[in-house]
């Protein structure tokens, strides 16, 4: 194949380029490799271009070297790469004649473009059910804490109780739109590229739907120079990881707060924390740590990917085929590892209600409450109101009061001052209005914290993820019957 | 409102933080801002939270503000925000008492994020019928030019013959699934966070869908945290800006090397070039070099954006609300001034059709289709033709001969070598072979490059681009019948 | 001098490409520019390439331009750039004859990369004493506190007692080495590019080391092409920002949590925090968060910065003169932002020493102590001392006991099962052992916490930092001597 | 060690966090682990920590190990890292009496930070030369053809005559300072981190400066939470690798736009080119398409080592320790891929002179050349003489002729239009003006293409090389000294 090169690949090409990617290929594309050869035989062999005799020899010496398994394969870097070595070994089985047919109307761009299709789409369909299971364990504790309350913060400060159901479902419902846009892209992903040739198609009468209907593809993708130079689907899928990251970082990164010992919110179940080699009082939530870490690699796989593209012709090229893919792999296992290990760290959680409903009721966090029900009491403006509370905090604060100590009679005072008059409140009834369980209670509205609400919206992105998980098996399915058409069209050989 | 701070803000937090971004929300969020506050209040006295007189009265000093310009609207960095000004300025209008009653049932926390999802959305209506144009603008060029034949590369290196329409077409088929990911991206922006307080909803009766309906919003979003705490979408923008960066670059890298003088295939028109300094030969292509260039900012502003999230709190906090949206702005300039200047460019670019023809009938980029032929009518393998055409191509090359040149002596002498046999050839059936236009007539099938598949394909873009017209001319008249809603509900009060 | 061109630049090339520039070049270049002509002028004269009496003319008319200011200069966008306006500007002052010989002997490719390095050498310039600012800021405030004791963490788990001074020299240890990055750069970024015309040199006898001389560089830059093509320094400078965002974006990261009611260690100063519209309890830290969120800008810079270059020449184009720098300026203004923000940050903050000092006793943070003193005082292996207070802690835990009620009782218990034998410590020996102050105090070693230590390490770094200052004040010397030569150049011709 | 955790670490995080960590270290650590444990216990032995028997069975127990190799190290995921296995090796081996004394004054903090900084010793060690070979190799380029003369471009076009010489050392001289500041950073990436403990030092009377020694550091890093907290050091090599990622993209990009059939300056080594499977006609340079891509790998790295520090705290974690170095090996693998793939095809590059010479004689690169003269001999103004060769190229351009068929008729004609004179220059001298040749030679200034000005950059740029040589040879041996005293000091105990 190298008959205009007078020499063979060096050892240096063939030391960090050709000898790792065939390696590479040999564990991650064996399988596809053949599948993809065999339908491209059938195909050929369907439409006249070899003889069914030809394609024969060719199926069996396929599903000769599928039964020995890829660890056999012997392989030679000097062959520059996968697919030459694996002709090699069709041509030394079957002979030049019908060997060297194989390559009939197509090209190794076509074909290692489908191949890193069917690759990146054996990595979504091993993620899509972990990003499924995570949102429905948050969804599961969500429903085990719609009365759990504690404090909700802004800017890391204490700012109004909400409930553990009413931040998880947040977090699920986040977590719905990171899975739209990983799955929408598998549309996208899933087109054959077979057949388009080099670029520029092929003279050979071929049909391109049959070839993509074996390998389990929605169809082929239409022009045949975007087939096998784009490599945008890449993009796509590292950017919904990185936005999934995004979602994911975010909340990680509360848990790894909550779980300070000062929060005493939560506690990761002890099989997921690490311990000290000095320190004995060590408890250290590790997989918090590596969750939010990890998803630093995302992004970096996503420019490196980006770089990868940037200066290159709009047309097949190593930069593109070869280097642009390879960050792929290592997200891909970033990928599976968060989602492992954080579905895993959620569904052990441990959550200290306790502490947590004993903070809302003194850290001040509910006292807007206490604003709104002036006005809506009282008829104060919203503003005038917040001038009464915000006094009332500056005096607690300066008397090293919480919020549970907080009294009608500074509420007189304060109204005196910006409202110029007083309100005839019981001590019970301002305390009822500071219960951080009743302000929960009383925001019903769309989406709100109340645990009526929260029930609904957990119904809600039940459902949805009902329909995702469908749409999921859906695809699952389509790939399952077209394997299995695939090997109706082989078993018509082997009789 | 700083009742628990005892000082005003420090004069560097103003020079830095305050005043920057107050100046620039008069700027940018003017409307928007007194849309959502006069939207705001109609729900409040709908609602009846305020009163229709009170209403009226805020609404009267918004239109009155509203008709003086920003550019009026006096400002002070102490008051810490926008919002915190536009309030000042009402409550000098209308006084304390009815002023200080707009902030009801509300947050600065959901009416920035709703503010920030509107501005976005000014953004997006405009560059959306930019890359519209983008696609038509290749699509009629490719119309043009189904017949210019000239040599594809991979590699950068003479592969095939293709035509200008063929590879046109390509590019506005990876163009097409860049619109599809922009424009998906605006359903999950076009939902309103206004009504979910600082992140806990409100206990007021409030009514979110009304208040998403004035504003031209698909409607609320649901739970209330996520609405005020996610910017997951200007993730998905970017990454839509930064894979349209990806296709647009490589593209516009081919488009510079034609240019060369080396290439000589292309040249941009006069009017979008630069000369230089000293050097009077010089006619420099600037509208490539800065869409190639300007396609990093772009990935600057998506890395920026994400890294501003990495390690926040899944709540409000001025990392999120503030600085991760920053990059938009400018990703957003960088891509209004791409697709102008690359709708410019194509548009007027000049394709030298015969230095494009010359080349390819010279360049061996046509001995792929010898090899196919050799299969097609000598029943050859694929690999033996190969060989033999290669070691013809071998033979050339040593000789300095160029692919027109070729003889049916070289493949009489290289099949018996190869092949033990020789074929009875006629020059003129060889050089017919060999020449490119024929070549590309030859690649019918789905997708490929002859021109009559170049108009199916045409077609079948310009079907689409018609659709995705129409779905943002959809979204258009739904922005614009919100308004008139918006309009005719403010009129009541007028009366 | 669009001679070759038959069109002037289209309207949009203005509005994007030559108008923006133009007007940045006017704010941000005005002076280089000048000056910059102004040195080339009076190189031309001394080499005898042009008249005294040419130069003169032209320095006058320089003179007036810089006494009118850059607010008076007219730009017109058509002559595709600053130099092009301003060589326009000095014709119609001085006529063709003189003043078209301005332009003799280099090119806009050396004079642009000449004014960038000024421009940005003013930058950094400006933002190098704000960094030693900050440290010397951190070192007085670890000076005031090497007796204040609190808990040092690893994995946000309370790990060991340490000081604020111990934690503050750490900070101020890494933005020494920031420092030095930053300002080792600086070296790499004052060389003068000026005199390497296009790229290729020039052919008249000019003398690039006057030029340098009169600039304020170090000396010319050697081989003409680099001098031309290079953009590297930029990358190293935006490096050297990213290094010093990631030290202070940790430390931010702490102090934000440290301020957070659950934590309380420290508090921002009332003028560096905000309020809330609704909550009336809020104090949050806007300050921190932007300093925070603003080291990601800097990461977005460098992105940006790398992949414009990335697929260019090695040569000069806009993507490498033009675009490649543009996130340069942003970069540097939120290093100035981030600089002024925490150094008054860290001045003004309040340290909560009795709540710290309160918690490391509870904690369980000194309990290493109390295993290092079982292998100094009874001789016991480590791994047998760690589980005799492993053990001890565990059962403090399961009661719900803090450290400070570890008992002489279970650590007998503990030792007589891990290590077979009881001690005779009285209660007292113990609680010594288990305390803070102690434990801190203990710590005498290279570079640990005990207060003497700490000192040495404050006057190390102080020493360091006044190098660091001396050298600096070099620099600015240097500049501010080159100045003056240039004026008293000047000044030879005024006569 | 997980005496206050019940149970077990989970399999998931065995088989995502600590099984691989172990397994890489195992594979990278495995020598750097025991020298650097050999050391600790020598340290121990001479402070009298403890004694020198039980020093001497832990080395003994320890070179065993290593006589044994890292095949046979026995793992156990569940044990946490690495460190813990070898501990439990070693207390296998001589029992909990002596085996747990080893981890006395230290922490597996400063352990696994000192690892990591030997670690990546290592491989700086094994990419300098490598870098220090690609200069040398550039500069032997240079010397052999400081007369091929070649045309410069700028935007991609013809500018100005240069020689390959010129080229060549440009890009020696970028590398020059690339290899500055990847050597500069050596020094503080080799301070010695152990004995800094968990970050908190140790009451334990220590001798750091010793261990540092044994283990080939400059000495111990001072403060010891800056020790074991910062990874600075990572990110400026990286940075470092970047920016020489972005001087070599750009001239690998040269070269490979070079060796398109259209430019035909330049082929790469048969041996480094590539086939098609196929088009017999191609040969693909794919050293130079993964030397370009490659370096977009380093960016990535880069981005998510930085993203994997933001938002962390300024003390040990695992995101720091862990995972913000994970992305350094890959980056130095790539490293390493590229210096030897980009090494070797500089040193075989097939430079065509010929056609180099033709097209610069042709494509009006020499132009500016004959303005200048105009200065020179004519005393025109730069900008006439502009003007008047622009005319003359725009008349050759628009009748289809090239540089060498400019005329002295030409000339006069447009000197009478702008000048308004003629000259009385012969063809013979026109052409001469305009000679490629020439040209270069005529350019002697500093810096510039001469030949002589060439071989003083080559000298200058050798003995810089030199010295760097030199430096770096001094580093290996400071490190071969410090192993001969570690063995030394072990042989003390092995009698």
């Amino acid at each position: 194949m190298r008959e205009r090169l007078k020499t063979k690949p060096s050892g240096t090409v063939c030391k960090y380029l050709f000898g790792p990617a065939i390696l590479a290929d040999n564990k991650r594309s064996f399988y596809n490799m053949l599948s993809l050869n065999i339908a491209h035989a059938l195909m050929l062999s369907k439409q006249g271009i070899i003889t069914p005799e030809e394609a024969g020899k060719i199926l069996l010496a396929f599903l000769d070297l599928e039964r020995e398994g890829n660890a056999a394969f012997n392989l030679n870097p000097e062959f520059e790469d996968y697919y030459f070595n694996l002709e090699n070994y069709l041509i030394g089985k079957v002979g030049m004649e019908v060997g060297g047919k194989l390559h009939t109307a197509r090209s190794r761009n076509d074909l290692h473009s489908t191949i890193s299709r069917m690759n990146v789409r054996d990595q979504m369909i091993k993620l899509y059910p972990l990003l499924l299971n995570l949102r429905e364990v948050l969804l599961k504790k969500a429903a085990e804490h719609t009365e759990t309350v504690f404090t909700g913060y802004t800017h890391m400060q204490p700012a109004q109780p909400i409930s553990i159901a009413f931040y998880f479902t947040a977090v699920a419902q986040g977590l719905e739109r990171d899975y739209e846009r990983m799955f929408t892209a598998y549309q996208r992903l899933n087109q054959c590229t077979l057949g388009s040739g080099a670029f520029a198609g092929t003279s050979f009468p071929i049909d391109r739907h049959y070839a993509a209907e074996l390998l389990g593809f929605n169809g082929p993708m239409y022009n045949n120079m975007d087939a096998v130079a784009s490599r945008d689907y890449l993009l796509e899928l590292l950017g919904s990881f990185v936005n999934f990251g995004a979602t994911i970082n975010r909340f990680v990164n509360d848990l790894y707060i909550w779980a300070t010992d000062e929060f005493s919110y939560i506690e990761v179940d002890d099989s997921l924390a690490a311990s000290s080699s000095i320190m004995p009082q060590k408890k250290n939530s590790v997989t918090l740590e590596h969750c939010k870490a990890k998803t630093s690699h995302l992004l970096g796989a996503y420019v490196a990917s980006f770089s990868c593209m940037k200066g290159t012709p709009y047309g097949h090229c190593r930069d593109i085929a070869g280097e642009s893919i390879a960050p792929f792999w290592d997200a891909a296992d970033q990928m599976e590892a968060i989602l492992n290990l954080l579905g895993e760290t959620v569904e052990k959680l441990i959550i200290k209600t306790g502490n947590m409903k004993k903070r809302a009721d003194r850290n001040f966090c509910t006292v807007t409450e206490l604003a709104d029900e002036l006005v809506k009491r009282e008829g104060l403006s919203f503003r005038v109101a917040h001038h009464i509370v915000g006094s009332m905090v500056s005096q607690c604060l300066d008397s090293g009061l919480d919020a549970s100590q907080m009294t009608v009679e500074m509420l007189n005072n304060a109204s005196k001052e910006f409202a110029a008059k007083t309100f005839g409140w019981s001590q019970q009834e301002l305390s009822s209005v500071l219960d951080s369980v009743n302000s929960v209670h009383n925001k019903h509205d769309y989406g709100a914290p109340s645990p009526k609400e929260c029930q609904d919206m957990i119904l809600r992105l039940s459902q949805k993820l009902d329909q995702d998980r469908a749409s999921y098996l859906k695809s699952l399915d389509d790939l399952r019957s077209a394997r299995e058409k695939l090997e109706a069209e082989i078993g018509k050989f082997a009789k």
